[in-house]
Formats: structure tokens, C-alpha cells, sequence
């Protein structure tokens, strides 16, 4: 067996614990990983210390320094968000659909734990708590394999979490990191079908493709967001601007920025130039199709084919016009990578056609598509964003992260 | 584009029109799918008489041949089973967790189809048409890859749906019959993440093992069942012996069926003898540990470790002696494929603890194993027996073919 095949067999182990052992035992586990948090800051941000040196002599940039650091208040953060998750209602053991068949048989279907979650990503060490915590609610055991960068920030909250777990009288190995962070290691995680249930990926859409694409244990892909704002030939057209201005520039590295801009060809003239003037204050480059040059003029660059595929992640906008709602569907359903789409207008017909024919996670009418996220639409906390159709759809919260099991109350039935 | 890319193309093409299509559509076309079936016996007949002469000099096995076989009675069936489909509630379109955020946003989450679903499978004809018209029913395209022996009937059944279709004004492509039927097939199906959003595996060990381990394509795992019933000491021993029997012998060939006894140390020698009794009405071979031996003498072969791994499919019963609950449900939790477990029982904590304990799709008290499937679940039909955890677990029916989309009604919201 290698360590990691140990490390699943460890996880199945704690998971099996986990499915029967209560709210009450989950709870006490994510509050003494809270105080635990707050207790263990100085030895958290030494350990961060080691990763952040190390991302200074590599000559990281500051944007993702700043991802990286831990501080006295970003640990108060996470340790909060972990007594946010033990706040939240449990689903497991939820039963629904019961019904007594024309036999006799009572049969309903109980919510249970996946069982062993495994997760890969490559961002800030914050994820390596939030990942863990909500896995552990939902009574699943997480095994976690984060980015080399943050390697000993994620140690050093995983040898919290894990004391912590122990100490509440729940299985440790319910979370453990992976310790080697070379590519080879997501290989192998990629191949532990008999320990593991579900791997999410989390990080840059090449990750997404390779984990996608290989992996023999199941996958929920997550994240790639190519979304598109359609400013139709009713909107009102200062929420138009203001609804672009925010999905493109509020936080353009998240996912669910927007990154192309379909405006009707009858507003072209005068909605360009006012949603220019909002873009501009974030030097927002402009990338446009002919018509959209033609009313704005020089400043915008032409657009290709391969930006209407791109997700910027950047004060990057690309822009068409288009004739009607037939060609923003089209357009849409072509480029989208599924996640989050809107359309700004004032016309029912067109509001319905568009929730009804775009295929995406997330179909808004007159809002930003920065509001998919767990938080916003109430689920508590999220582990991601699916934009895959199978299992979970949009922000995956603590329901996401179950399965069924059906139960069957019998008094000696044969068939 | 090779053969198969280009029907992935024109499948997903049709699943964007059924998407949207509405339920009158889409049971008008299976309503002439029905009366197509019926028109057309003649011609299914003779296709199948191909595939039947095809068989016999290939020397394929009474029981084989019988499977493939299709005559008018059989068809009727067959046109009965899409009738059923079309009666059932359509999905689509339901909307559930609809309410107002504090800002204003009103976001809830419409079921919707998967979108394209390919089935390989290598049993009887019927399957083309039952999981067709299933697939149709939850506005999804599908892709069917049958196995080879039943090519001439497969292509019969689907160019008569496909005509139907046509006619109740739906997209033709919505079923389509992957016409190469060697195995470099199955691997181009399972490499077509562009076009198909969930792959479905219908057949022996050997199939599924190779779709699960190598699809580039989502799967859904089905089927294979190594199922249990543990006779518990407190048990009402004709019930248990009923039971067993019921489980083994209705009708050994599939999944639901149990392959392994577990006896109670304390009432193994008053059980085994009557188990054996039923069991010996169909000459049921079995293989059992030494004590089950000592207590039932020759007939009785012994077991080796690999007997409580194999899904015998036949009237072969392996058999253990055990000493408690709790190394029942060890054992079980050992070698269950997660398909169907069962307990025999009259205390209520055993019956409890089993309930919680055993992480199988469908768990029993007091009743056969071969309750597991979709009609008797009051699905109405189902298109296979999920054994994994992600997004189906158990019988599939309609529902288990949808997915979601989360609809967000504003009025200019920004974030």
C-alpha cells in the first residue's frame, strides 16, 4: 500500500464512523475545530511564514501573496465561517418520499453521507477549513490535496482540525492532507476508486480538464465560468450598464464575472457608450466585434473568436451586437461553459424565452450573475460552483454533499 | 468528424429542442412509438429472425436465444411499457425551494433534462425501446449502443421510433443507434464530452468495470448486486427461510437476487436445515463455512473467500455462520457491491442499527431483496439500478433522468 492508498483506507474507515454518529458529535467536532483555530494562530501563521518566504524567493506576484497570507483576522474569519457551518441544519437522516407500496412494504428515502470526499485545489489555505468543515457536517470524511505553495499553511491547519476532531471523540482520519504535492499524487487520487466516492477539483480550468478527463474516481467539475450579460432591445438601459459594470468589474478574477457583453443591435448607439463610461473607471478593455468599433471607436480592440471562449478573469470585457434574442440564445448556448447567463430586459416574452432556452447552471433576468454563490442563494456555505448536470447544479452546499439510501420496512414480504 | 461525433452533434442538437419542447410533445411522440411498435411487428419480426438465425449458428444458449427472441406478444409488451411512460407525471419544469433573498432576488430550481444520455447495454431488444422512451420522457436525447447479437432488432426498433418521432413533430435524432458495434465503439462513446452529459453502463461486471474506470464522460454505475439477508437470532426462522428462498430462487439471473446467507451462531442449526429444505426445491448448490457444513453435512460444499465476493447469478448460495450483528454487518460492509442488503429479524435495535449501519442503495428488514426495482418502488418504470453514491442511488426512474437549473428573477440587482 502507498501512503495514499493508506490515507483512503484510513478515510473509508473514519466515514463509516461518520454516517452513524449524529448531529450532536459533528457539532462538537466543528466547534472545537473553531476554538481550536483561534487558539493555534501563532503556529498557523509561522507555518504560513515558511509559505510566504517561500512564494518571495520565487518571486510570486502580490496579487497571489495576498491570496496566500494568513493574519491574526483572516484566521478569526475562518475560525467564524467553521461556527457558521455548525449552525447550519443537517441533512443527513432526512427522510423522504415514504409511503406504505400496496404490500405492505413502507419504503422511504433516508439522506446519507457520500462517504469519502476528496478534494484538489489549488487556492488560498482558507479552502482547506471551509472544504473540510462542510464535508465533516454532511458526515463525509475529506481527504484534501492542496498546491504546493500553501503546503505548510495547509499542514498546520490540518494537524488543528485533525487534534480537534480527535479530542471531540470523532475518527481524526475523518480529514487529512496529502503530503506529497507533486502532479503524481493527483494521479493517484485520481485512481483511488475504492476509497473514494467523490473528488471535486477546485483551481484554473487546466486542472478542471485533466481531473475531468482521467480521473476513474467520479468527478462534480466545478467552476469554469464563461458568463455572458445579453442587454436586450427593452432593457432599461442604465440597469444595463449598472448590472455589466458590476458582474464584469466587481471582482473579475471570480468566477462568475461576466466576460462577454451581447448588446440588441436598435440600442447599440446608445447603450455602448453608457456602459463604456462605467467600464472606464476600471480601465476596462474593451474587445468588440465590427459594430460595437464602429460605435465606440479606436479604444476598443477587435475581438477574435478565441476571446468569445475566454474566461478573462481580468478587467477584460468582450463584446458583440446582435440582431435579436434567437442570435443572443444562439451565441450563448455556443460559448457558455454552463454557469451562470443573464439577460437585461423589460419584455416578458423575451425574460421567459431566455430562462427557459439557455442551458446553465444560473438564468437571471435583470441581475448580476455575481450573485451565484452558496451564500447569496441561501444555502449557508458552498464547496463550489457545479457546472456539471449530474448529481449537483450550481452552488453545492451541505445537500450536494449527500446520497440516498433507500429504506425498507417489511413484515416478511416475498415478491 | 467520425460517424459517431456527427450523431453526438445531431443528439445534442434534438436535446436542446426536446429541453424546451413541453409534455403534450413529447407524449404524443411516445403515444406513436406505442402504435408504431404494433404497425410495424412484421418488420421488427423479421429483423429479429436475422439476429435469431445469427445466434443459432453461432450456438448461442437456449436461455440466451430466449432472451433475444421477439414475437407478437412480446411487442405488444413492449408498446404497453411506452403507453405506461407516457401516462407517468412529467418532471420537467417543477420548480422547488422558490423564495425571495432579502434582496429582492427571487430565485428557485426548475427541474430540467440532462440533456444527452448514452446507454450501452448488451441485453435483450427491449431495452432500446424501454430506455428510449424513458430518456424521451425526461426531454433527454439518447444514444444507444446495443450489443451485436441484437444489432438487426436494435436497428429495427429504433428506425420505427425514430420515424414516430418525426411524424409527432419532435426531432428524429432524439434516439439514435450507434450502428458500429465493435468495442472500439464503446470507447468512442465514452471520449464524446462534448456532445453526451451522462453515460449509463447496462450489462455484466465486465462492461460496467471498463465504462467506470475509463469514460472521459460522466457515468452512472449500475447493476451489479452481491446481495446479503442475514438471518438475526430473534428471527422468526420460516420467515428467514421464506425469505432466503424468495431472494435466491425467484429468479437467480439478476441483480436484486441474494448471493450469500448470513446465519446467527445461536439458530444456525435450527435455520440452516429449513433454508435448505426450500433451497433443495431447486437443487440450489451450496458453499458454505465449516460450521454450516458440520450442520448440514456433505451436500454442502465448502466456501472459499472468493464465493463471498462472486454474484453467482444462478442457483448457487453461498453461506456463513456468524457470531453477532455486529460481524454481520462487518461482513457485509466488506463485500457488498452497495446494491440490496437485508436483515431477518424481531429486535428493534438490530433492525435499526442494520437500517443505519449497512451502506447499501436499498436496505431491508424483514423482507427479499427482490423488492429492489423501480415498479416496485412505485417509479413507475426505471432505466437501471444505481450502485454509486452521485446523483442516483437505487432504482432510476424519471427523476433520476433531470437535472436543474436554478431561474433568478430581478429587478436590477448588483452585488
Amino acid at each position: 500500500m502507498t501512503a495514499i492508498e493508506k490515507q483512503g483506507a484510513a478515510a473509508k474507515a473514519a466515514a463509516l464512523k461518520l454516517m452513524t454518529c449524529g448531529t450532536g458529535a459533528k457539532n462538537r467536532a466543528l466547534l472545537a475545530i473553531a476554538r481550536a483555530l483561534a487558539d493555534n494562530k501563532e503556529k498557523i501563521i509561522a507555518a504560513n511564514g515558511a509559505d510566504m518566504a517561500k512564494a518571495r524567493e520565487s518571486g510570486m506576484s502580490a496579487a497571489l501573496m495576498d491570496r496566500l497570507a494568513l493574519n491574526d483576522k483572516r484566521i478569526d474569519g475562518i475560525a467564524d465561517s467553521v461556527r457558521q457551518v455548525a449552525a447550519l441544519d443537517d441533512p443527513i437522516g432526512q427522510v423522504d418520499k415514504m409511503s406504505t407500496r400496496p404490500n405492505g412494504l413502507i419504503i422511504g428515502r433516508r439522506k446519507v453521507p457520500l462517504g469519502v470526499i476528496a478534494i484538489i485545489y489549488e487556492s488560498r489555505p482558507n479552502v482547506t477549513v471551509d472544504a473540510a468543515v462542510l464535508c465533516l457536517k454532511a458526515g463525509n470524511a475529506v481527504i484534501l490535496r492542496g498546491g504546493k505553495e500553501a503546503f505548510n499553511s495547509n499542514n498546520a491547519l490540518t494537524d488543528i482540525m485533525r487534534a480537534a476532531i480527535k479530542e471531540a471523540g470523532l475518527p481524526e482520519d475523518a480529514v487529512s492532507l496529502v503530503q506529497d504535492t507533486t502532479r503524481g499524487s493527483v494521479d493517484e487520487v485520481m485512481a483511488l476508486t475504492g476509497y473514494i466516492d467523490v473528488l471535486i477539483p477546485r483551481g484554473g480550468a487546466g486542472l478542471i480538464r485533466h481531473v475531468v478527463e482521467n480521473s476513474k474516481v467520479p468527478v462534480i467539475e466545478t467552476g469554469v465560468g464563461n458568463c455572458h450579460i445579453y442587454v436586450e432591445s427593452t432593457a432599461d438601459l442604465n440597469m444595463g450598464a449598472e448590472i455589466i459594470y458590476n458582474a464584469k468589474c466587481s471582482r473579475p478574477s471570480v468566477c462568475n464575472a461576466a466576460e462577454t457583453l451581447l448588446v440588441d443591435r436598435s440600442i447599440a448607439a446608445a447603450f455602448l457608450p453608457m456602459a463604456k463610461k462605467l467600464l472606464d473607471q476600471k480601465n476596462t478593455q474593451l474587445r468588440g466585434c465590427p459594430e460595437t468599433i464602429e460605435i465606440l471607436g479606436g479604444g476598443v480592440l477587435p475581438a477574435t473568436d478565441e476571446d468569445y471562449w475566454t474566461e478573462f478573469g481580468d478587467y477584460i470585457l468582450a463584446v458583440k451586437v446582435v440582431s435579436d434574442l434567437d442570435e443572443a440564445i444562439a451565441h450563448v448556448n455556443k460559448y457558455t461553459t454552463h454557469h451562470s447567463e443573464a439577460i437585461v430586459t423589460n419584455d416578458y416574452a423575451a425574460s421567459q424565452r431566455f430562462l427557459d432556452e439557455v442551458d446553465a447552471a444560473a438564468v437571471y433576468v435583470n441581475a448580476s450573475t455575481r450573485f451565484t454563490d452558496g451564500g447569496e442563494f441561501g444555502l449557508g456555505a458552498e464547496i463550489g460552483i457545479s457546472t456539471q448536470k449530474m448529481h449537483a447544479r450550481g452552488p453545492m452546499g451541505l445537500e450536494q454533499l449527500t446520497s440516498v439510501k433507500y429504506i425498507i420496512y417489511g413484515s416478511g414480504q416475498v415478491r
